[in-house]
């Protein structure tokens, strides 16, 4: 319809290489198009190009609500770019993960971005190896072998105990993650360091660690918290999941927070301004994280050959009443 | 590596049309696949089949508690079809939708299952119209063109105004959500029809409408409705995030839940049951709409002569600490 070679229309349609075409032609290529209701095949493009611009999200379950900010920012970025988010919900099971993973190998995403659980995990990091970049999200190998996206977790931990411990606190006790999690690993030696700086003690108890960062578990970990230190004021918890599990071992107990023990989360989930009580919190830029994974892989992406690089985000102590001082 | 024929490796490897091959033959052919490391290009697939093997998924925003499990729903059961969910936000934002939507034509979806918040839709149906199968969740066209999967809103707000009603309460008002949006007509809808078997009036001033289903509109039309009708000791929400902003207004106007106002609220979001105090709501079944929308895609998918067909689910009431005695 626009009288010229195939070649030359290649050319036009192709904003990269529209400058290579004079310019009338290019606007009767462009032309003809339009009336063609010619749209570009980004299947055939991927064949052509050896890219699917789709990039592999691995997530353990969308419905945690720490999880859909991140994606967000992550499917945000991504948009801008020309790409596309799959999404995957592996459930932390090492078997649907595999199968997971897989069938995003199979559609060919030119990269991973994942928020995996488990710091041992081969799977991802032979993704990494093989050639497929990869970015962690809120995780990261302590070996800094992959790129990764955090909250710096030390820090986040480092505030909620000088809050505390400027409140007058002396027995602050620490309900930590799983420790094979980077996040619980991590702010478990940050409350141990930040401790020691406050120059106070950490006696054997006082630190009570669970099997996975769910109310559950912070239910079941602060009852044995109390039991073994039943004088402790103030609890720092992994996650605010964590610290909403302790919330219901106080009330199972009698005792009121802040009256009795104060209780510090992480992460600051939608609505824990709105437990009663609000909740004292740790915030992380969730979103942000999201934006910076994708940018960081995009960065992979143009150029394999950067080197891994973790970037640690800066977490702010949200000052609810959870905390208070300690009773006489 | 087989010594067979290209047709028949092409037979054996499919899972389809294995039966038409020599068992044996299939058998060395699937070793040697192995050996080589073949895995199957579902872009080339794509290609010839003109299948993408992938589905569009619309929703307004993934941060919005109310999605991430229907996200999930939809992902486990497109998953185990051998589909990938592709998500888009669109903030509710016509340009947006409209750009997001053509990127996604672009990437030739075979269908689409969206949650958008407008009645109005012209994009969606045309993209229904132009042969590209479309289900809608929690949304749906009244004029039934379109299939669509929603909790049964009025038989929800019925068991709301009948669970106040049987505590005793006389004067109930609603906060409705946008009446340019399914959820809010019907509801609404559903409130005067309620309220009619019940034998009670609804005077002028009992119903204040919202912009968006929004915690600061639930705010702004309930502190409306206290103006106008100081008296009523009982409120039926659109939804949770309006009744949570009406518990807002009743502590700025040092009113008591439920000593003096009865506050019902629709969805059972996460974390409602642990605001003070515990929201009585109805229950929509979230992930199963995901789930069902994703079934009935599939169905269109594999017979688009299907007529297009509305599924309601269920909903259930959840009796928390909001709602009690008027007081006398």
């Amino acid at each position: 319809m626009a009288e010229v070679h195939p070649g030359t229309v290649s050319r036009a349609l192709n904003e990269q290489t529209r400058a290579l075409v004079n310019p009338e032609t290019a606007e009767r290529v462009l032309r003809a198009a339009e009336r063609l209701g010619y749209r570009p095949n980004p299947i055939a493009r991927g064949l052509k190009t050896n890219r699917s611009f789709t990039v592999g999200v691995v997530i353990p379950d969308l419905t945690n609500p720490l999880f859909p900010p991140i994606v967000r920012g992550i499917e945000d970025r991504l948009t801008e770019a020309g790409y596309t988010a799959l999404i995957v919900n592996t459930d932390n099971d090492a078997d649907r993960e595999r199968t997971q993973i897989a069938a995003m190998r199979a559609r060919q995403v030119d990269g991973f971005i994942a928020a995996t659980a488990r710091l041992d995990h081969e799977l991802l990091a032979e993704a990494g190896a093989g050639g497929t970049p990869l970015v962690l999200v809120n995780r990261s190998f302590e070996d800094g072998s992959v790129p990764a996206v955090t909250v710096d977790d030390r820090e986040g931990i480092r505030l909620a105990v000088e809050h505390v411990a400027a409140l007058g606190h002396r027995r602050i006790g620490h309900l930590a993650g799983p420790q094979n999690v980077s996040t619980g690993h991590r702010r478990y030696l940050g409350f141990l360091e930040a401790m020691r700086t406050a120059g106070l003690e950490v006696p054997a108890g006082y630190v009570s660690f669970t099997a996975a960062l769910t109310e559950s578990e912070g239910t079941r970990a602060s009852a044995e918290l109390l039991k073994r230190q039943p004088r402790v004021t103030a609890v720092v918890a992994g996650n605010d999941r964590l610290a909403i599990g302790c919330y219901d071992t106080l009330a199972a107990h009698g005792l009121s927070c802040p009256e009795d023990v104060s209780i510090v989360g992480f992460n600051d989930m939608p609505f824990v301004d709105r437990l009663r009580p609000p909740l004292t919190t740790v915030r992380v830029p969730q979103r942000e994280i999201g934006t910076v994974a994708a940018d960081l892989l995009l960065q992979q992406l143009s150029d394999p050959s950067q080197p891994a690089r973790e970037i640690l985000l800066e977490p702010a102590l949200v000052i609810r009443a959870s905390t208070g001082t300690p009773a006489a």
